[in-house]
């Protein structure tokens, strides 16, 4: 509901044109969210120009596109994830503004012209194979408006590249790690620096790996602390948790 | 390594007391992580005053005295974590200033006069049998030097008990959701507010809850973006990460 | 058996021309079925009208045909689950009164004139990927004869929208919840209404949800009260259960 | 919120007391229950008089307690689960009507003079080693005012005696029927009566049951259509879904 | 239903003391079982002498001893399983022929005398900590006439003990192998011997044995053919199959 | 090791031409087998004209035949099981004797005119899905030697069509159950009548079936006794026990 | 069987005092381990010295004298693993040589004067807790001969102490690394050394560790290579291993 | 780092062009592994002449090129598992010494000409089916520099096969078994030699071996001591700690 909505009642209730017996079923009757989820995603959208994210698998093109043109109506952008080729052609032909980050699988059709880029986000993989779920990430993140940088393949088996690394990493305000196999990275890392840690399981693996169970529990039994998980292949997840921290630090 | 132990022999390679060679000796077999890791835990307790905390679980009395007595000498605090009482008795003797938080299962032994304590962390559980863990994260963010306060038994089937608090939790610089059961409760509120959420299942339930598998897996899969997991019942996680997260706010 | 058979057969006890031995064997001997389960199920198609379902993974166009047929000669409705464009063209080649309803994967066969639909069922899906099996469920009921009605997409993500309806599913006297990803919807449901709530996990979701899991966990978990679980993607059975429950009311 | 409150407050905008923005101020910051929820929960008293259930388990004597205290302040009775013998000796203590139903594990507290039981549930176990959960879901149903009925030790491997009882089963409005080990009771049941069927897998059973995951799984893939399941050895909530569909009958 | 009752129903249709159409309606009421299902009880009873098996975890004394007494009324032998001793004394003070065979945790009362053992099942243990399953299937097959020998400890790491014994092995009708650890012994006696194998997984074990799911599942996958695999720990379902398989070899 | 040429060198020994020394190397490092588990085979295939079965996938059509060949030129049959239509046709070049059973995905290639059929083998399925697994067990039995007899689509669901065939399940020598989705069948069968059963879980469901692990499960918990398991869709592990236990009847 | 036997034999028939006949019935009887594999067992007792093990879980204290009298009786020293004080007591009573490693729940019967420990095994522990599992594998490989050095907590939250140690962990034969909690060491060690390494999980965890599950997972997914992964909690099983690896640099 | 480049700086720090202090700040930033991680791998691939493994599944074609682009400018010879025909294809147009390994998916690039291969690796597998993994095992041992043989099919089904080359299992330095289906293979090798064994389970089977689940657990749960179990299906894995153990033994 349009607060303007409200005042207008409160005021036919002053100048006697409603009574308040009917103001009164009137509010009774309004639906719960006019009165404060509404602004609530409306706060949500003016803080941080967030678009509101399609999750393509499993929608019909047709459905992507009727969301997207639903976005795009109320002037908000549009992030669609888990993007094919197809997807990304039906967006582009809905506007000319879309960009399609093949290995991230997302969409992004930007609202308003892009605003600097602040923060500092770290996107580290174990692997060359992890880079798609960190491309993931880093694309969400700075869609929502966070600086960005990656630092790909510094697993432990090359460890030293990871010690190479250790100060960049510290100076940043949130790492997202992204690792499949054994998923050891995020320990590794979180023993390192005080920063926030994300870690991200990928599917990268075989056998007793069980589609990302095994770096999932590694993640979550991490002996260092400081590291919070999210589902296997969540770039978007890790991206979006990273931005909300990241833009904490210049909150007043 | 102490840095002037580096220095003296770089000199005594200048004035020819060393030999090149012997130097170059020196420097393959010098431990690592004299050159550096000892100088980052330095850094690490300079900076967050954090104190290690000992996993009380499967260690003997006599083990855990011997660690505490280790932190201790070195002007380390203590938090203990998974204490029972006979632990908490056996540090009470080891130091006066020891506190038990029985709730938390925690012992806490101070190294240092408390410093004021900073931000706004929010600790919210679903039920009544999660406050354990619920506290066991805020004393961890406590001792760490994080402010907490707590919002307990606002679970979904009370719904309106949380939409009461909402713009408490909007004020909040970091909330953590505990939540046994189904583990809903962090999607929701993740839903309502656009601050970083930890998630934190328990292993309260029965049943098909296998342990806190069912909450944990509702958390990892949640709709609602930005959260990050923990491992079940790990409040001290919980607690640690939140006050990463929260005292990034103050750094300049 | 057809109850005639037995009544003869008392008929000849009576008028001599079967002993009581020979009848007492011929009892005996009856398959058991033929004394009453036949009479289960007819009395069961009596009363519903409910057609018998084809189940079509895993059987051959051949296999599936070949039930319809005997469905049809004994004047029974066919309902086909599962069916994929393949099966829909074989039925409808079989009967010009097939109808296809493509997303929820159903072929009908009525055997009769429609019924006016009676009750008030609602479905209600977390996801836009969620609507094929909601679809499954409510064709499933109508062709049952209980009155169906829809709401699709009014996940907590977005739980302004559910509240919006609150009132609507009040009213209804059964409401199915479907919903993949944490499977949260049915708890929140549960905790606003009285009206029975039947639960469907489906296996849209990725990474730890393990084809379903993850909701079906939730879901058996919930902490409100008044919740029936199904299988995984099991509109039909939801769709069956609501219909049991929606004219339990009509009943004298 | 009071009703009287917001009728007051538009009284005092009509009258001039209170301007515009003052109430447009009071009516935002309104914590959102008050104007819905509270309702909500208090309508359902009045409608089911349901007691609000406390699940004792991870619960202490002294939380037990206390919301017990609160729940007979507000005139509303105290339904326990999982009570235990230490439990029940302190409800009695708090109130002389309290009775302990042992083999059910609750104690129940009434509000109010009992008021004559309505439907008909019936309630039927596999084995002797699931009576207690039927007996949970029987006290629970009662307590809320269902009739319920008994039938106990009707397993598959005495299929007779389930058979005898096929005709009382079909007079019942809803049956729950509760079985460990391998869960086959449910499907049968299914297949005999047009009634809606509510599951309960109990923890009964060793080996490859895995703590009642055996059963749940039969459950959950019941041949039978018109079957919901709960939780394993969850008798608290078949009674409470039983409830809710007996007591649709008798609606206006 | 007795038989005579049939048979004077008939008498009093045949003699015009009942109609056919009461008698049709009395036919129809009877419970289904009373046809048949008890006559196929008893027939049982009488080929086997088959005790009822009363399996004592999670049952009360008192209902332990309940049915005990009802078995004895009809004159059926008592094999009561997992029994621990207060139920062995328990059952000792019903019946002074009750023996406890306490490896096996089994009591019985025999009904009758004892008859001549048949047939030649043999008992096979990997470990030493595997012989109280295997006491229990001994005793099963015993108590249902089975003449049972045992061969205890022949595990594949003293794979020579097992070599030793082939011949003994192919002599048997049947033969039950009962193993924990990584049970690999069935496959080794099924690949030595065309006898028909049974095979009890054990939850002797730890780690990755997961309570006898390590062993269930080798076992279930089992390279060599004729193995039928029964319920970890299942020492009464293999001694039951054992001596139904054994006893067929006598049949006419 | 042919039993003449240890008897040539005991002659050896005997006369002189060995001397101890030698023989006794001989002696300790012949191959095992050739005392002994040669001749086991030899026998095995004696006794049963049991075909060697090749289990086909996983394994390339050269592979294959190669196999086949060698089975051949010992002239031992041909059983190829998971056969698809490239390796039938492969089979059938290597010999005009092969046939393919297509439903089964079995192969035959006999080396012997066919014997007269023996004994008794009933093969139920719950399901029309659950027949290939039937059908492989069936030409399995077939092969080596047994008369099959079959019963398909007897599902709880339709209860009565299997209490119509009890008798004949009676007379069997054994029964094998296969059966899918919740996998009650085994159960049911396992309480009416006193023949082994063999239980073979199918892979046929959805959900929570997990690929065949809910009735597998089930089957293993049977609340009926005399009930063994193999693997799920193991048709040709059910057929040869099926067999074993057969052909124990005739023995003399 | 004793070699001198089979000699005597053979002169026998050399000296015609046994016919070829004769013996060869004989050897066709003798058990199939006297000709060989008693002779495996005997080389390997002259060459490792190695101790039968007794694995005490499960076994009466009976039962375990038993098989150490049978041990002592040929001579064979006795390791008793997973002993408790009780079980110590018991061993100490039947020979005064018997040592308790009480943290290693081992007891030894050595059956001869200690021979020179050879070679060198390091076994590493990442935690406190992880100790008693590394004094199992420790004493182990003690017992059957292995010198064997200890590096105690040294996991990734602390790695600069595991970096200190690179050069002693490099100078080893074999490394034993054991770790709990997310089991990430054999990770970090196998990247750094070139040494083979036996990863060990322990069950020390909490929540999402499962018994030990997490950290098998991982390091049976360690995406370092040169590890070899044994039983959760097994120390038993990876000092046998590291002997046998240990032991080949000696061989001639 | 080049170890001449440290010489050089200490050289200029003795002659006095570089001062102290710059050198000290060049020793600290220098990336840690420039002085000591690259000498172990430098180190490693003197000793081993080791390639580096690519792990070719989840990469692009492009980005496996460059890998091994880099490893080849670097002398480093390419090892690159998990490739298919185009992988294969691609790396035979970088280099016409590339050889593909089809069966093992093996890609090898040699980098110097080819050492004489030295120790006794046996590759063993249970079934045929087992073969391409033991051949990613024999290739990956052989390029890195070991002598390997193999013997196939060897399963407990045709165990004489296997008992007919004990002797030649012994003669081996370690052995590497190869089995999917039950895996029951390890632990019969492990009971009859003394020799390492390394087990790798393979994703061969159905049903209930869940992709390699099954044989997995049975290895880990050996009853045999002295087997060391490597991830399902990485036959790269086995091979890798084969050879580091084989060439052990001529390390001076």
């Amino acid at each position: 509901m349009d607060p303007s909505v409200l005042h207008d009642l409160l005021l036919s209730v002053q100048n006697g044109a409603v009574s308040v017996e009917h103001a009164l079923h009137r509010l009774r009757t309004l639906p719960y969210a006019d009165l404060g989820f509404a602004k609530v995603d409306h706060h949500r959208a003016l803080r941080h120009g967030a678009p509101e994210a399609i999750f393509c698998e499993g929608k019909t093109e047709a459905q992507i596109l009727k969301i997207a043109r639903g976005l795009r109506k109320h002037k908000v952008p549009v992030l669609a994830t888990r993007a094919d080729d197809r997807v990304a052609l039906a967006l582009k032909r809905l506007s000319r503004k879309a960009v399609y980050h093949r290995e991230a699988r997302i969409v992004v059709i930007p609202s308003t012209p892009p605003k600097p880029l602040q923060g500092d986000i770290v996107v580290v993989t174990a692997g060359t194979a992890d880079i798609p779920v960190a491309e993931e990430a880093k694309v969400t993140a700075m869609t929502l408006g966070s600086a960005v940088d990656t630092l790909f393949d510094v697993g432990v088996a090359g460890v030293h590249r990871l010690f190479d690394q250790v100060d960049r990493l510290r100076q940043a305000r949130v790492v997202i790690v992204v690792a499949g196999m054994d998923g050891v990275l995020p320990t590794v890392v979180g023993g390192l620096i005080p920063t926030p840690v994300i870690a991200v399981p990928t599917s990268r693996g075989y056998g007793a790996h069980f589609g990302g169970l095994a770096p999932l529990l590694t993640m979550l039994n991490a002996c260092s602390a400081g590291i919070g998980v999210v589902n296997i292949d969540n770039g978007f997840g890790a991206g979006h948790l990273a931005h909300r921290i990241n833009t904490l630090v210049t909150r007043p």
